[in-house]
């Protein structure tokens, strides 16, 4: 198999098939997603592996023209469910790039200033500026998934957020902003052996959260969540991509060719140097 | 010669004999500081090269460790000339942790509102949080450069911010900030050829400011603030250090080095489990 981001659109678009929510109006059926799917695979661990690590070195290059042209900004959300994988995404993908080109948020819950606006008040704040990679780890998302699962809201609220959060980031792509929304999915079985991992493992106990067993617990709660905030926010100009992500090397794989492919599409370029500066002698 | 990560406290000395300044009743001579001078150097480039590579994924480790220990903040000042080598240093020296455990913030002109404050009020907003890692390029040292060779600021009022800055600084290590700062120092030939090479390379070209030319034509000036401000801000609890850096390759060694042994100095640990936590099974 070739590699996938030198393919044709055909066949990416084929890889991409079932993957991809565009249309707030249809239903997206997550539950059809098989989290142990890797169509972003181009052969064995070890051949995906050395290309995710190509395609980070390419993120680095690409990021360095992309802060250079400043006519975009990158907005990377990536959601699931606990242990799912958003640090190591966010680690293997953007992790060559350096400290001066992306900025890393991760969302917890609210602080109390934070609750006393709405909820897209201190997302806004750190929302990118021209030729800046924010990287959402979590972000506004667990606020149409959390209160959700504890029945903290009505159906006309959340309604009523997925239209305001659709807004808001057809605001934020008017202005120049590229959104890239990653749901990583993984299967009940595949977080039960992670989270196992984390209580296991001293160098990861840290890691772990006696609440994590707690939200475990309402699994199919919180699938439905997703099902129904990805069907009414996946948006022509915010499409959502779900990512099958049993597999870490090949989530990080289907996410390094995707983002590559976003910012080639891009047709990114060095400024024009000032003709006036063009014969200066540095004395 | 060794590696200089794994020196002896005395071998370690020797190579920054001359270079580091923690009195602020002292006097700093950065004039006898030659910028082409390589003390930390093991072998040739591509050796020392090699090193920078092998320290800067150590760091990732260790970032992972500080991280997950939460006892200290760590923050980096990077300070220097226009093309000194900031960025790169930023990029070759922290360009390997993933970017969830670091944030470089790029300090500029202030805006009006932040005129409207006190000088360290946007930098205190910054500064690390447990288990972070902030890197400064550029820093609230501007603030004692700048104005003084503008001379816009009386003698009373430098000695008041040199003195407020040591004051801020050491509250922030009472507080469990550890505090390292370098100023890359190159010669003024050294300047003239990467300005000139940003002017002749299409896609450097970007990067070129005319200030720069501006703020050139002043180097003794900006020189004599440096010795003034590292003299008067180098203190026990956060002390400079003179990063020679006409040659690349040696400004990011030395800096993995101090880094890397800054935070090994530190004991760094993974936090002890919950005892309760020991038997869970993960349903």
């Amino acid at each position: 198999m070739s590699k996938p981001s030198k393919d044709s659109d055909a066949a990416h678009d084929k890889r991409l098939a079932g993957l991809v929510h565009a249309d707030p109006k249809a239903r997206f059926n997550l539950a059809k997603v098989d989290p142990g799917h890797k169509p972003f695979s181009v052969g064995d661990k070890a051949q995906d592996k050395a290309v995710v690590e190509e395609l980070a070195q390419e993120l680095d290059g690409l990021q360095n023209l992309f802060w250079a042209d400043r006519r975009f900004k990158l907005l990377v959300v990536v959601q699931g469910m606990d242990a799912c994988g958003k640090d190591g995404t966010l680690r293997h993908v953007f992790g060559r790039m350096t400290p001066l080109g992306v900025h890393a948020v991760s969302w917890r819950a609210p602080s109390e200033e934070e609750r006393s606006h709405d909820f897209l008040w201190r997302i806004h704040q750190r929302a990118p500026a021209a030729g800046e990679i924010v990287l959402f780890n979590r972000s506004h998302y667990e606020d149409v998934l959390v209160p959700v699962v504890k029945r903290q809201l009505t159906g006309k609220q959340i309604a009523q957020r997925y239209a305001q959060i659709n807004d808001f980031e057809r605001m934020l792509t008017e202005h120049g902003t590229v959104i890239l929304k990653y749901m990583l999915h993984i299967s009940r079985d595949e977080q039960r052996l992670r989270l196992q991992d984390r209580l296991d493992d001293p160098a990861k106990h840290w890691k772990f959260l006696p609440e994590d067993l707690e939200v475990r617990k309402h699994w199919d709660a919180y699938q439905d969540a997703y099902a129904d905030a990805l069907s009414a926010t996946g948006t022509p100009w915010a499409p959502w991509t779900v990512v099958p992500a049993d597999s870490k090397t090949h989530r990080n794989l289907m996410i390094a060719t995707l983002v590559a492919r976003a910012l080639k599409a891009l047709n990114l370029r060095f400024p024009e140097g000032d003709p006036a500066l063009r014969d200066v002698r540095v004395e």
